[in-house]
């Protein structure tokens, strides 16, 4: 049965069971045409009236990723993955999007009045903008995803939220970036750009411009305000696909340059081969179940709603397969919604749990007909490149979750 | 030329002009190497690695709607309007949804553990769920607004918060109503619901059964995260396209009947025949400019994006046109992405603007080919229909914008 999808009409008969008992109580209640009412109400206030603010009884939020650090002893490896076990569609909320930096937990403190964004280098005509001038512009609204090139970094991790939450999805507003080097004029032979942020260590990237002029966007909007801080208000660089550390906040210059230029964020892509290093600019394709997922507890066998995203660096997720018997066989997985370019999709399964031990596992298959590798075939491909364990681009094998025989889930990789 | 679509040549044309004072600057500092750097940095703290938060130099907040009372002094008509002219996409920021009620700004203070939901009435099997129970069923996550049927109550506003401020859009997660209702088993002659909030009040509307079956949805997760307090944590029902105060906040109780019921929540709609009150279900279609719109000051003149957000209650925005000519001449907008059924949708329309005085104005299409109305179609049916300013639905008539010479903006409803 685990290794069974459940259709509608199994999910009656289950979910006719699933609240039998509760309806005992709905009968008694009922009977006396009266349900008690909220034990307390909390008054506006001034500042809940301009904005709002969630439930005391919600306590979701972002950990230090990987337990390199405490939330209160902040290095200079500063990363906060988002909560994943928590979501709902695809939207991360702002204030649980994740964060990956290298220069500490500070966030630059930037008045917009003063900030500008300059293009400059192999161009006709060097600009520059003011947040005003460049909302005057065309603008697009895009769905994406961002990614740390270190999410999974540790495939023994506990939680969904330690395995993968450095990845989170936002709708993204601003100029594409071709709108503005259209506008500058490259000049022959500019065929890069380095983009660089405000702090003290600039953040910079190098990116083809193929790239460059095919789909980034030069962003100040997020889920439809301005950019978060933490994400590089007021401007962000947004990189479709690429690696999280290409999508430069507190973006204030774009050089076009002739040659991919070795910079602080290049640290880790330790080769100089401009087509392998373009190479690591995608990302995928992915999947990973969130519900049930690891230090989850079901309460019994019966139905359930199996919940996970999936994402690709290259293009649309196409489909999404769920397995619940360890890989053996797989079934489609219903996808939610539309699947944007680059964007987290949400997918679900509709699945019964007879209570026996099983291991439950998702795959992602996208529009260029990529297919997600499992453990053994990534360890494979690993070692024909030396052993390397993130050569072009990071690890994206299946996330097998454990479900024991007391319902608890546990990550699957020994 | 104020009538005239901007075609992405010009607006090149346009842009290099717009930006060549400041790339004076722009070489002049590229030629040092150097830009300055943030005047301040902010540290990181537990509070927001957990839950980040928006930008000190960010501002963008609710207003009371239509003035009827100050923030600190809030009456039982508390309504708060969405900042539409801060509006980046069609996600509104859950701390910036609009809020409707009338019954003060006391928010139930509701443990969700404590929390069920009842379906009982004309059924064969009442049911209760706790939250657990209900997140474990078969989940849908749909983009759509809400609108107050009071919206743009006062035509003569100066902003678009105020004038169309009481409407909002987010990405809405929960249980289909009609799963619920199939389970519990509906009876002959059940063609009714009522749906019933936890507050004092109860805040009950009566809704058609075919509306329940069609679309509507128990929603626990509102962008991303857990439904707000103001929004009716931990449960709210959308029904899509219809009047803000369907959607019941607070849920705790689902009763099937045999009948429309005058309910608190149906006072303003003080008829009782029930297709009369089943047809005041849906709302549009609508649109509005919020980009320029009353109360903005255009540097001058030059090339600009001009924004705004179309949505129907009976379905999804087929099409967006602008009118810059007071309604002379119309040109298609550009949609921006996907328009989803009774969601929000953005356009924008390129526009060079030659300085004179005009007027802006925009009207949307569905897709089943109603038109929004100018004002002066509208006020002739508020007339063949007895003088009544809002039946059958609100003012859906299309907003004009006056763009004086100075680059001042105003409402052009006398």
């Amino acid at each position: 049965m685990s290794s069974k999808k459940t259709d509608r009409r199994e999910f009656l008969k289950q979910g006719a069971a699933l609240a039998s008992a509760a309806a005992l109580g709905a009968t008694a209640r009922s009977a006396s045409g009266q349900l008690p009412g909220p034990e307390a109400q909390l008054p506006g206030t001034d500042e809940l009236v301009a904005y709002g603010k969630r439930s005391r009884f919600v306590d979701s939020k972002r950990i230090p990723h990987g337990g390199r650090h405490s939330p209160d002893q902040f290095g200079l490896d500063f990363h906060i993955a988002t909560p994943l076990q928590d979501s709902y569609g695809v939207i991360t909320p702002s204030s649980l999007h994740y964060v990956g930096t290298t220069r500490g937990s500070f966030v630059p403190d930037i008045d917009p009045d003063k900030h500008h964004l300059m293009i400059h280098g192999m161009v006709d005509n060097p600009l520059v903008f003011t947040m005003d001038e460049l909302k005057r512009l065309p603008s697009v609204t895009r769905l994406h995803f961002i990614e740390c090139a270190g999410n999974r970094a540790n495939s023994r991790h506990v939680t969904v939220q330690e395995t993968h939450g450095m990845t989170s999805c936002a709708e993204w507003t601003g100029v594409l970036l071709s709108t503005l080097l259209e506008e500058a004029g490259v000049q022959e032979g500019g065929d890069w750009i380095i983009a660089e942020g405000v702090e003290e260590v600039k953040g910079t990237s190098s990116i083809p411009m193929t790239k460059a002029m095919a789909d980034c966007i030069v962003c100040y909007g997020m889920n439809g305000e301005d950019v978060r801080p933490q994400q590089g208000y007021p401007l962000r660089l947004m990189v479709p696909g690429g690696e999280g550390i290409l999508n430069v906040k507190w973006l204030r210059r774009i050089k076009v340059v002739d040659q991919f230029y070795m910079t602080y964020n290049d640290y880790g892509h330790l080769r100089q081969d401009p087509a392998d290093a373009a190479l690591a600019l995608q990302i995928g394709p992915k999947s990973v179940i969130t519900f049930p997922s690891g230090g989850q507890q079901l309460p019994g066998a019966g139905f359930y709603e199996v919940r996970g995203l999936a994402w690709s660096g290259q293009g649309r997720v196409a489909r999404v397969e769920v397995s619940t018997d360890g890989g053996e066989s797989w079934f489609d997985a219903d996808i939610r919604g539309e699947a944007h370019p680059m964007a987290h999709t949400a997918f679900s399964f509709n699945w019964t749990w007879d209570g026996e031990p099983c291991e439950l596992q998702s795959r992602c298959i996208d529009d260029i007909g990529q297919i997600q590798p499992s453990r053994q075939q990534a360890i494979e491909f690993w070692e024909s490149e030396g052993g390397r364990r993130r050569v072009k681009g990071q690890d994206n094998s299946i996330q097998p979750w454990r479900v024991d025989a007391d319902g608890s889930v546990h990550n699957a990789i020994a």
